[in-house]
């Protein structure tokens, strides 16, 4: 079912994971991860400091410049970074025809919760300070960034900031606890993730004495209610399935306009592979045309 | 002697051919040869259009604006992008404190010869136009590349432009005939290169009734003097080592100012490996101190 591009994220996910369970092997370094992604072509990449953080403008040619989509690059609060990103999230601001602005949030276990909650609420209010208009931005993230996309918002309510249009979460990690039965029913499927991994980046995102419970750290436990329309993708075989189908549920509660979207075959932010399989292309497009009217465009 | 990290040079160039040998297997596409190059961070890409052309502007932070390094990018006048050369060649204007500007020429086997020398000549030309002056400006260029830093001058005279301040081929690819020894006492080091690879290249650059000496594609049989300054960059495990030395030695004879260094150990263009391998930032820095006097600075 999977195409034979879209194999390449699972073989990614594989040779990770050989690396973790072979700690003197050498595994693939960070970057790696953004190898799965074809340049979109056609986007400039122009790095800015923005309250103390590498950010950076991903602008696509011809895009609308007073539209922009707030990326939240993955990697288990450990990892990933605007390089890792550019081109992912390159690909989904072109096919928007908006900007997009990446960040390096700082990182745990250096810097746990709530650094990158904190730190994507600055950059949102720089954004305001750069005079982009609430309802002309979007929050959109993978993996941990997809919880941040959610969190972000609830830290900016209690600073008093008003919300963005809406959030596009894919993969999102919403559960610190790790409670999902996805951990069991996609255990042979999910090439990475297991429930013991899941936990083991929770303790070091959470800190000492962290509460996995924390509504700023596991959405789930969140009043979600009064923020904007969230559109959730997630891949069918991923362990972390049902912290996308929770999401869902919890924010459809709160009265918030969601969508899910589950895509066959699919591993974790499959989306990686933009540029090469047609399903990583195929949930960008769906990502953009969903975001382009609640940007107003 | 080769570095851990240089080994991934020598790992893609065995793809590559492993690729080439077996028609119905899947090959690393053509973008992956980028993946050698780690990120050089700091370093702004900005596309633009030149003379019908996708150039694009490397642009590292605090470079001064008015040096450029015109860069050329290698893969046998048949592949090779400006975004399978950005990272690499952004590692060596941001370590030369300069601006770079690569371009996507014409490619074989449709557009062959001389459409790549004339392609380089016209964005050259470009440059002058935006006011950036001759002794400001350096050529660059790998494989291809290397015999376009030479060739686009020596067109660039043809049309009576002024002359860059000097160039920097590296693994150049200067003789069309692949008459050079090294195609046998390097026949079992390099990974890819053979001398029938090589031939079947040239043919398909040359076009039909190309003649391989013809001054414009084999620089071995232009007239080089008057050319400013040249060092030459290339490994010593490459079957086109004496691509390297024929040009020091053909230049030298011309009176023109050469310095060769030869790599111990090394692949062709083991360069991409800048921001890995120390082996690559160690001739990223010796040709950005190179050139940093040559264009005044």
């Amino acid at each position: 079912m999977a195409s034979k591009q879209s194999e390449a994220v699972k073989r990614h996910w594989a040779a990770a994971r050989l690396a973790m369970t072979q700690p003197d092997g050498e595994g693939p370094d960070d970057e790696s991860w953004g190898d799965l992604t074809a340049e979109p072509r056609g986007v400039d990449y122009i790095e800015v400091e923005v309250s103390g953080l590498t950010a950076m403008w991903l602008e696509p040619k011809r895009s609308v410049q007073d539209r922009v989509l707030l990326c939240l690059h993955g990697g288990g609060f450990v990892s990933g970074s605007i390089y890792t990103h550019r081109k992912m999230f390159g690909h989904l601001a072109k096919v928007a025809g908006v900007r997009a602005l990446i960040f390096d949030y700082r990182l745990a276990p250096t810097r746990p919760h709530p650094a990158p909650v904190d730190d994507a609420t600055d950059v949102y209010r720089w954004l305001l300070d750069q005079g982009i208009d609430p309802p002309h931005i979007g929050f959109t993230g993978d993996s941990s960034g997809g919880g941040l996309s959610i969190t972000a918002q609830l830290r900016a309510r209690e600073r008093g900031l008003p919300l963005p249009a809406a959030a596009m979460p894919f993969s999102p990690w919403t559960d610190m606890e790790a409670a999902g039965k996805s951990y069991e029913t996609n255990k042979e499927k999910d090439a990475f993730f297991d429930r013991e991994t899941v936990r083991m980046l929770a303790a070091s995102f959470l800190g000492k004495g962290g509460d996995p419970r924390d509504p700023l750290a596991s959405p789930l436990h969140a009043d979600l209610s009064g923020l904007g329309p969230i559109y959730i993708q997630v891949g069918e075989e991923e362990t972390l399935l049902d912290d996308a189908h929770m999401l869902d549920e919890h924010a459809r509660k709160a009265g918030v306009d969601v969508r899910l979207d589950v895509f066959p075959g699919m591993q974790h932010t499959f989306q990686m592979a933009a540029g090469r399989a047609p399903e990583s292309d195929d949930a960008i497009r769906r990502m953009a045309e969903w975001i382009r009217p609640k940007l107003g465009l």
